[in-house]
């Protein structure tokens, strides 16, 4: 046959916004509006290829210029873009500033290497009629199951109507938020957003939820809430109701400290985010599971690295979530395919979000599982309107930056952010 | 484009012998012939991919019965093949009796799914128009260097007539060797195999490279040959000559010991040769650079996954050679190619071998490099004419697995292996 080319003509960044509920957590709330970043490449050859990030500012200061030297290149080269991305961000760049969330310390050129890794995979993938997935080794799973990602949330957002979800605040309430979660997605495990209330509430609510769910896997993750003693604390009360206990207690230290008393495995998105923090991890043994996450680990062939590296130290793997879109999807589906040991279901914000720009019928949640998605690429197509019209709501909304305590405190001003708070 | 297929059709494991000159190790002398299996697979849609690995009797054997297996099945899911090698192996086995040379603890598994990981990487090239390398992220580097192996040797195999390169067994005789080496390829670094000759003749020896080498990249390499106090003494008389010292003592334990006193980096083929033996390594601080195989590590992918955890864990990474033929150099140029941190020159065993069953023109050494072949796949063709006529001589020659160690006592009835042995 011919060669499949992929020669980039055009990088294009795009970003969006997307209402989002008021979900609550340890910093704050969600804002009316996630930020998103849509990365699209072209070729010469007239493919299209996308990606999908975070658009905090800074972020997108640097998706902007590294997007702007990348044409020429080609799609198949990725190692090739992963080091023009170094060379645009210079050395040393860290990415404490890059995203304003809660992971710091991962590595800023995996964090902006990632979209564009995804959409030239796309390319890659539309330029040779094969799905991603065949490009990293090809699936040990047909479907992807997700976990129902349950959240602390206020009715409504100040000042706006209520929406479908209702408040949650009370075990009662959070149970009846599963029920609707499982009853119209079918996921099979549930993980609930702590470090909301005090830890004795989310016992609580823990055990209403095991009560009210019996036989379905349990994750609390407080973002590091909690002091290693009352992590210690918290996970004992816990036993035999969570498969993991995510992030109780900050840092490396934190971790290994409640690790070495709880009776079950710790999991982490913020104590291990990037592959130089690996080796003291796995020397203290703070975290038993990893939350891999392809937009902070650096693409899909680095969270493959990532994969293996936890099997070979006999670290548990997850994945995690931030709110996204149907290209993150995708991509999330395509990894988590191809990935043998991802034994958990993948952390997925979907239920929560009511705009996309993706084309809907590829991306369906059958008990709780998406399927591999068959076409070429990730096999997703955009919707150029949608994807304008999310733009146009990005420009119009003023957000530059996820700040959900400057949101929480326009409302509550003396809220603190809880890091080994309780 | 319509999209690319590579339904596996036929696999076929052909058995091959070629002429070996009498190098000397630890453990004996390389006989008259070395054996590899190659590995064929068609696709229904006529597409060829060819792999290349040891052929001792059991791993053959192995790859037989994995070969039977493989018809139907996509050659762009690998991971599925994988799976498929560990049924037909069955669970536990392990790899002490799969292939006779030094190298023990590997994993059964990927030895065996090695050979076919690549023929299909090969295939997918092939259906796609693209080199190998692009499917393992694309190429740092455009042409990869490799490394003179010198050997200590005898001028001829007992009753044969002396081979072009004579006799080799003091310094000045190796000098020459590398002299040789150097102007017919024009290598950038040298390794030298010992673990032949008593420690303060291969101090010797070494001294007497680095005088006449300066500036040039040297390595030893015993196979274990020394006690860890021999192992200390011998590292710190050879302080400055050497960029790394392999194998001076046996296990993670003696490597350990080694290493803590040694003013060099250790690097090793034999202590760590499986994932499964990193963690242990890591622990111990034992080696400082893993020579990677992919005959051993389970395919060009995996090494791929073994050079991210050594870059993770500050490992540096080099790369092992057995005696192989041009399919495997082929295969090691684009997985070298494809690897950042491989900042050491590989080993081949390239210049000893007289004998091939790929056509010549693409493998050709300048200035100790190899051009990353640019066809599709792996970029080399197989000449049927000259595999045939190897494996007429494999079943001619009657050697069915690797014996350095009874071929020499056929001439030194009283030859000892030398492990932990000075």
């Amino acid at each position: 046959m011919s060669p499949a080319t992929a020669r980039i003509s055009r990088v294009t960044v795009t970003p969006v916004a997307f209402a989002d509920p008021p979900l609550l957590n340890s910093v704050g709330v969600h804002e009316p509006y996630a930020l998103r970043a849509i990365v699209r490449v072209d070729t010469d050859e007239g493919l299209v290829g996308w990606g999908e990030t975070y658009a905090d500012d800074v972020h997108l200061e640097r998706l902007t210029a590294v997007a702007a030297a990348l044409a020429g290149h080609d799609a198949f080269e990725t190692e090739r873009l992963r080091r023009v991305v170094a060379g645009v961000l210079g050395s040393g760049t860290r990415g404490g500033d890059g995203v304003a969330g809660m992971i710091t310390g991962a590595s800023a050129v995996d964090r902006v290497f990632s979209p564009f890794e995804v959409a030239c995979l796309d390319v890659q993938g539309r330029a040779i009629g094969r799905p991603v997935v065949d490009l990293l080794g090809g699936r040990v799973r047909d479907a992807v199951p997700y976990s129902a990602y349950l959240f602390y949330k206020w009715a409504a957002h100040p000042g706006a109507d209520a929406d479908e979800w209702g408040e949650a605040l009370t075990p009662d309430q959070l149970v009846a938020q599963a029920r609707r979660m499982i009853d119209g997605w079918g996921f099979p495990a549930i993980k609930l957003k702590g470090g909301v209330l005090p830890p004795d509430d989310e016992i609580e609510a823990t055990r209403a939820l095991a009560a009210a769910f019996p036989g379905v896997p349990l994750r609390l993750d407080p973002n590091a809430a909690w002091t290693p003693e009352t992590g210690i604390r918290v996970a004992k009360a816990l036993d035999g109701l969570v498969e993991y206990l995510e992030d109780p207690s900050p840092g490396i230290d934190g971790m290994a400290r409640v690790a070495a008393e709880a009776p079950m495995p710790l999991a982490t998105n913020m104590a291990v985010v990037a592959f130089d923090q690996l080796p003291a991890s796995v020397a203290a043994g703070a975290v038993q599971v990893v939350l891999s996450d392809h937009h902070i680990w650096g693409g899909l062939r680095r969270s493959q690295l990532l994969a293996g590296t936890c099997d070979t130290f006999g670290i548990g793997l997850s994945m995690h979530s931030n709110s996204h879109l149907g290209i993150s999807l995708a991509a999330m589906t395509h990894l988590a395919a191809a990935t043998p040991n991802l034994t958990y279901a993948c952390d997925t914000h979907w239920p929560w979000k009511t705009e996309d720009v993706v084309r809907p019928g590829v991306l369906e949640f059958v008990d709780g599982a998406v399927a591999v998605p068959s076409g070429p690429g990730l096999g997703i197509e955009v919707d150029e309107d949608a994807l304008s019209a999310l733009h146009e709501q990005y420009l119009r909304c003023g957000l530059r930056r996820r700040d959900d305590t400057g949101y929480m405190r326009r409302f509550q001003r003396d809220f603190e952010r809880k890091l080994a708070f309780w």
